[in-house]
This record gives C-alpha cells, structure tokens and sequence, in this order.
C-alpha cells in the first residue's frame, strides 16, 4: 500500500470503516430484510429516546457530571444512534460525511456570525 | 509530517475534523450557553423525529424509493442528528468511534452469529 | 336513558367522543389505509418531539413562562400527541383510559409513597 | 347536583379524573420539582420512543397482529404517553380535550374532504 493510498483509506475513514463493519454485521446476522429505511429510520429515533432518558430529570448542572457508570451508558446509547444513523446513510446509498458538511455550509449561511462594532 | 502521523491525522479523522468545526461554529455564534448534554440529547432526538417525517406515511417498499428532492431533504435531516450527536459526544468527551466499536463487540455477544449444521 | 347510564356514558366518555370524531375524519379522507399502529407510533413519536422542540433551548424556568403564542402553538402539539394516540389506541382495540389506570396502579407499587417516622 | 350538571361533570371528566390522581401522585412523592413542562415534554418524548419499540422491526401487517402479551405491553407504553402528556397540560394550565378539538378543526380545514362529481 502507497502512503497515499494508506492515508486515503485511513482517512476515507473511519466512518466507511464502520459501515463496513455493520454491512458485514447484518449480512451476517441476515437482517438486511429488516435493514430499510423506514425501519432504520426507527432505530434512530428509538436510541436517541435511550440518550435522553439518562437527561430527564436532571437539572442542566447535574447533566455535566454525570459518573463513571453513566458515562459510559450515555457512550453506548450516542454510539447505538451512530450505528443505526450509518446504517441508514448506507441503505439510502448517502454519504454522511459529505451530507454533513453541506449542512454546516447551510447552517452558517441561516445563522450569519453576529458581528458588532 | 511522518507517514504514521499523516494516516493518524487523516484516520483519527474526518469525524474529528467534524467535531472540530462544530466547536468553531458554537463558539463563535456564542451557543455553548446552550450546549449542555441535556439541550443536546433532546436536539438528537428532534431531528431524529425528522428523519421518520419522510417516511412516516410510506410503505416499506415505497421508503427505499425516494425521489431525488426527498433524498436531498433526509440526507440533510441524517446530517443534522450527526452533527448534534457529535456535539453531544464532544461535550460529553466520549469519542465517538471508540465508543461505537466498543458497542459493536457487545452487540456481537449479545446477537451470536447462528451457525447451522 | 336513566340518569346513572347517561353519567356513565358522558364519563366513559369524552375521549370516546373524540375517538369517534377521528375515526370519522379518517374514513371521510381514506386514511385507514394509512392508519396501521406501527405509521401511528411513529406519528406519536414525531408529534412528541414537535412539542420538544418549544422547550429545547430554554431554561428549566423559561419553560415555565411561555409567551401566548408560544402557550397556544404547545397546546395544538400537545393535542397532535393526544389525536394520533387515541387514534392508535382504537386501532389497536385498547382502551387508553383504562389502559392508563391500570398503569397509574403499576407506577404505585413500583414507586411506593416514602413514610417517614 | 341537576341531572345536566352530573352529566357535564362527569363528561368534562375522565380526563379530568386522571389528571386529579396524577397530581395527587406527584404531589405524594414530592415530584412536582422535577415535573417542569421541559421535563415532562422529554418523558413524552421517551414515552412515545417505547412504544414504537414494539413495532421497530414488524411488518405493516404484523404490527396489526400483536400477541395478548405485546398488546398488553403497549397499552401500558400508550398509557405511559398518556399520563405523563396530561401532566404536561396540566402544569401548562392546557385544557386537553379542548386544545383536541380545536386542532381537529384546523386539520379539516388544512386537510379538506375531497369532493368528487
């Protein structure tokens, strides 16, 4: 592998990395059957409840320290809503990382920097 | 720049360069006022909801066949729960990958491959 | 109609009554071909985040000081909530108030009254 | 009490009953702290989340064929909607049934029957 070649695969990245991870998940487990859009589209929402059920009753203070344990719930259900979010960007054949930095371009132009005197 | 670093600077990556330019894009519009875990989880699950607007109506067959317009508009809304959730995960200061590897292996234990005769 | 059956209907009631106002607004526009329970937690779900977003960015005590507008915009999500639950509730043959009791009389035993000395 | 009054009391009602019991429960276990409409509109969310959980992976026709055991568990995750979305009229000073009634108006005007020749 060329140094190129290397930085371009490492750098394609991380999230094709994980894609492919999760294609081969599913074939394996035979739920691509299960894996369309409208299902995935579910999933994300479902797991992005589980984050929030970690914040509900606590004030905006107590949100910032939560503990060891906690923490590393909260990891694993931010984690379960990227799974579910590049399995669906993968079924609908959309390339999230390109998705997303159109959509900061788009934001910065509906949300201009204030700039004072 | 060394081959190494370069491959771990392009690796480490894009969702790196992500969590980066969303800081910049708080920081300087003055939001981290608002960036607590709570504001942040709720924010991951209303644009997960706008995801499942798209195919709230659609048949499952009909999900996989959006038109060119509707993809564009969930590519956006798949784009907005990554950019929150990568917000999340940064004031949180979980990496985002790690984590999702992390919650792979568990899955894999949990969902065991069936292996037939 | 005697008096007790008439109380007994007006209170078995009102959300009978708008059940039977959605079924009809649903048969009049060929709804209920959409109208199967898994589209119709969706549309809760999408509701529910809708009457979020009101409160996202606010404090704990800025939501509790909706302006009018604000207050009646709430109000009509809130009611979406409502609507699409009932209407899922008829789908699916279940009765919501009783349904709820019965969950109220869980909650109690799961949540004892704390007696101190 | 008229027959009349028995019967607007009683039909104003059930909803208006639970609403009663729920702030009794809150107020029995010193909840009213944590029962801000931003919380509240969380446990909405979250609530409606767990009732989709039950139709994630099932097709638009198994949904409609739930087991006794399933249904029964949904009707508890609708009820669960239901509670926490009257204590967040009530705190909201919101009258349910009539915020209902004026959005299904809205709707039929949004949303017309069609007329055919």
């Amino acid at each position: 592998m060329t140094e190129a070649t290397q930085a371009a695969a490492a750098g394609s990245d991380s999230l094709q990395d994980l894609r492919e991870r999760l294609r081969h998940f599913a074939a394996e487990r035979d739920w691509n059957q299960f894996h369309g859009p409208k299902n995935l589209a579910m999933s994300v929402a479902i797991e992005a409840a589980e984050i929030m059920e970690h914040f509900q009753w606590l004030t905006p203070a107590q949100s910032l320290e939560l503990g060891h344990a906690a923490r590393r719930e909260v990891a694993h259900e931010i984690a379960d809503v990227l799974l579910y979010l590049v399995r669906l960007a993968d079924v609908l054949d959309i390339d999230l990382l390109s998705a997303a930095h159109e959509k900061i371009a788009l934001n910065a132009q509906k949300y201009p920097v204030p700039r004072g005197l």
